[in-house]
């Protein structure tokens, strides 16, 4: 396994008085997947969790939907743990490694708006609308803390962000830290596939951050019924949210947070 | 111009009490930019200062160096505002748009950790390392405030992430606000090549969040010294910062600053 973190030589001022020490620090390094031989992508993420992260990433990306889709998932050598070998089922559809990814099947000046939106919509096999699950507010309320409390690196480097998956009881199965806050969900929702939990049904994903488009994406791609952010969600997380019937809370602190879609989940 | 904000409605949950009232949202909306033609990349933006962000966008993957690289800059049409057209000058070698970048040309197993950064790292025209450019402790102090002061969206939403470019006697020269951090950086960024003012020699760059291995290379490529954030950099920020010689400020909060780079820079 690689190290989530590392230490620097730090000069640390105080006002004009500048002191050296040592400085813990998160560990980012480039990880390439390679899937049936190709290079596929490489994301920036902190070392550990790369099959999960593997796993995550072709399950949100539209790759895969169940564990038994990768026959083979391994670092390209022992001693270098920044690539990482894929083999998919035969039969599957081999991933689209276009940058502009669907662009090119549905660009036209005529629709460019559409276009754009397709290029990076990913159609999920898991509907979400129809999850019953329900929740209440104080179970909802102490999610952060239970995150931050498994948060082990940030504690020493507060430099990473979290994704963790909960039951609706409120327990915290599973918590992943990473550099990158897509890593992070990816690595969750990866171990969950994994762990043949996928779709997540009953499940809600928290972010330490905020909810965008893509990790809203993530969660439906998942089949997560409900997404809760510490932050501020974007209009486009919200409109997504909202189309496919995906619950979705932004800033949750304290005993307040917002429901800004699929508010008929929350209740007392 | 697209709107910076938009509103939704949302469900506030007061501990059990809920209540229904709008809601104002950083907004989240694709842009596609293309380049001769051809479609390059798909970017999750805030609406608005487009053609910067195209520009820092080619500027900081080693595509252009200055404005009159960039023949033209326009919208697709009056109505869609999420297509960017972009002419280069026919001259310039088209940008690699292989998503795994460098790859092809660089991998070989043998060097599989060194392929796996070569495909990420841009070389940059601009050497940082000679810039003579100090800067007073005192100075720096300045600029969170002074970056919070001109950020006008957040204090609405909470939702974005902002870029400012200082020079060494403390002047805010240009500050920008997105859903995406590499998107705020690559609208200064952009706005500061378009105003002829790269390589931006004797500036700083600061960002609300944290230094990653890719915002510090941005700064990098518009030959910017000295990059400095509010909060931790990466293990591999503080590499590339040392090894080009780039001044890397995090953690710059109230009266203190750790310097993890070109520390030579900040002086009484």
């Amino acid at each position: 396994m690689g190290r989530v973190t590392d230490r620097r030589p730090v000069v640390r001022f105080d006002g004009d008085a500048a002191s050296r020490r040592p400085d813990t620090l998160s560990v980012e390094e480039p990880l390439e997947l390679r899937v049936n031989g190709s290079p596929l992508a490489v994301t920036m993420r902190t070392p550990g969790d790369d099959v999960d992260l593997a796993h995550g990433f072709l399950l949100t990306e539209g790759v895969i939907t169940e564990a038994g889709d990768v026959l083979l998932a391994k670092h390209c050598t022992d001693t270098n743990l920044n690539v990482l070998e894929i083999q998919l089922r035969p039969d599957l559809p081999p991933p689209v490694t276009d940058p502009t990814r669907h662009f090119y099947t549905s660009s036209s000046c005529g629709t460019c708006g559409k276009a754009s939106i397709d290029a990076v919509r990913v159609t999920s096999a898991f509907p979400v609308d129809t999850d019953p699950m329900t929740i209440r507010p104080s179970i909802v309320y102490g999610f952060p803390d239970a995150l931050r409390e498994r948060q082990k690196a940030f504690a020493r480097t507060g430099g990473l962000h979290a994704a963790g998956l909960f039951t609706a009881d409120g327990e915290l199965v599973c918590v992943r830290e990473d550099v990158g806050r897509h890593n992070a969900v990816d690595k969750v929702l990866g171990w969950a596939v994994r762990s043949s939990l996928v779709p997540l049904r009953g499940h809600i994903l928290m972010v330490s951050g905020r909810a965008s488009f893509e990790l809203t994406q993530k969660a439906a791609l998942a089949g997560v019924p409900m997404l809760a952010a510490v932050s501020a969600p974007s209009t486009l997380a919200v409109d997504l949210a909202t189309e496919l019937g995906l619950t979705l809370v932004g800033f949750l602190r304290g005993e307040t947070m917002n429901v800004y879609a699929g508010a008929h989940r929350i209740c007392g």
